[in-house]
């Protein structure tokens, strides 16, 4: 089984980035945040974080990788969202 | 650690479902598919089952709760979307 279960964290991984990343590429890369939840994405970082603590506690690489990536891109995002904020609040 | 780490699997859940669920539930209410892909959500399935999986493999009580609740909304949708798709093909 260790072989398989490990197969099924990056089969689920390799789905979750595939499914998540693509649209999280364009919103870093077209800089177009609006219609984006604030709320949301705080809530979704918190998420992420915990999932990648989580994964440490569970000492598994494939929970560490795969949330990594989606964090560093839902951070970037959230940093855009509150930069255009402050940006449409002067 | 433990008491810790565990918690920290609930809050990394619950976040997740926050996030997600309510787009879930009023798609499903709703029963408006328009606009959603299908592919889309045949990878988020698979991903969903092999999260669930393998937080079988991981001893992981959070990963199957929370995973399991996302995997029967998104399984809904998927069987709404291919209904919709047949009854626009006939």
């Amino acid at each position: 089984m260790d072989i398989w279960g490990e197969l099924l964290g990056y089969i689920a991984g390799i789905c979750t980035a595939v499914v998540f990343l693509p649209q999280s590429i364009q919103t870093v890369k077209t800089k177009n945040v609006q219609g984006l939840s604030l709320l949301t994405y705080v809530i979704y970082n918190i998420g992420m974080l915990s999932w990648i603590l989580y994964g440490v506690y569970l000492h598994s690489i494939q929970m560490i990788i795969f949330n990594s990536i989606s964090f560093v891109f839902a951070s970037i995002i959230l940093y855009m969202i509150i930069q255009d904020r402050k940006k449409h609040s002067m």
